[in-house]
């Protein structure tokens, strides 16, 4: 690991930031040590909208450009941290709350979050950006049609909602408040995934990178 | 960011470990992004232990080498993800829970997680352990007396607590069992703390090295 040490050290030295004696690890040197600013991009839309086929593309991409990243979806925090509730309005809000706080505390350790969740409140959407501050927060709309995400149905959802076997499903019983100000909206229906990865890219890396003495 | 891009890519031939069109970004790739494992180090001890003042030597250490870490103890957990729990038995445990599922997001994310709590009782640290996997915690046990914590006092909550001005606190009106296969026991009344977080990281050190291919 020296030439890591070196690299470091070498860092520390051309940002003329010595390090004190009584000094602790902060999200500045957090910063210093990953070489890009940190970021939540929350991934708004409908079951089977593609958010976290979009989130993946996006993540191999940050991921080459050497960013550390990490991703929050139903599948890792549903089954562990939140396997306690369920889905009334409250139990969502409840969701959502609670990973927007474990997205801070990544956003603290200088990582890249890329949070995959249907999201369908606007009050919901307003409290995690308070929670995270506005300024770490890309609010990111998959903007897909019921009618679309319903044709696809990939997991078999919207049948079985349909069929009332799910409740409080999205756009099936429960409501979708489409997102109005949205800070990149992607239109899946209108353009391939990879040109959708390519849209969030070119608004996200120049964030990355500013703030970042090399 | 280009020296990084060529610094992976690098990695990953050297590596033989061609990306394939369809990966996704796992453990094992943000392992190699971070040239080290992740591992949980859980520091136990009373109030006033030291725990905190020793895992900020240790985290110090660990960032010279290049080490990404990062801390969960009762200033950003209780304020934040868990600001709706008490200090009852059930919440204490429920705050611990919690914690430990936030910890195993952070070593999935390849993160050297330093974790400082009382976590007085055994079967908590034996939920702990099963949560994030038993080849990940070490269990660091910050054995000071508790005679030595409340003459101490440095936050004066030991003649609160005495005069009943707190409740549940450990050591006062609420029991500390005290762990009995730590993998490391720091007795801070018999050495100073550069000693001590030097005893850790000779144990740990080789462990963040291993399995590490660059």
């Amino acid at each position: 690991m020296d030439w890591k040490t070196e690299r470091i050290k070498k860092k520390m030295k051309q940002a003329n930031n010595i390090i004190p004696q009584d000094f602790h690890v902060d999200r500045s040197l957090r910063g210093q040590l990953k070489g890009h600013k940190p970021l939540l991009l929350w991934f708004i839309g409908l079951s089977g909208s593609g958010k976290s086929t979009i989130a993946n593309l996006v993540e191999r991409s940050l991921f080459e450009e050497g960013i550390h990243t990490y991703t929050l979806d139903g599948d890792n925090i549903r089954c562990g941290l939140n396997d306690d509730l369920g889905f009334s309005e409250k139990e969502r809000t409840e969701n959502l709350r609670r990973t927007a706080e474990v997205a801070k505390l990544f956003l603290d350790s200088g990582t890249v979050v890329l949070a995959s969740f249907i999201t369908p409140k606007e009050t919901d959407r307003t409290q995690i950006k308070n929670i995270v501050g506005k300024e770490n927060y890309i609010e990111i709309f998959i903007n897909t049609s019921f009618e679309e995400c319903e044709k696809r149905d990939i997991k078999g959802l919207y049948k079985k909602a349909r069929a009332g076997k799910i409740e409080n499903f999205t756009g099936v019983d429960s409501p979708f408040e489409a997102p109005e100000n949205a800070d990149i909206e992607i239109r899946t229906e209108q353009q391939t995934k990879e040109e959708s990865a390519k849209q969030i890219l070119k608004y996200i890396l120049p964030k990355l990178k500013a703030e970042v003495h090399e």
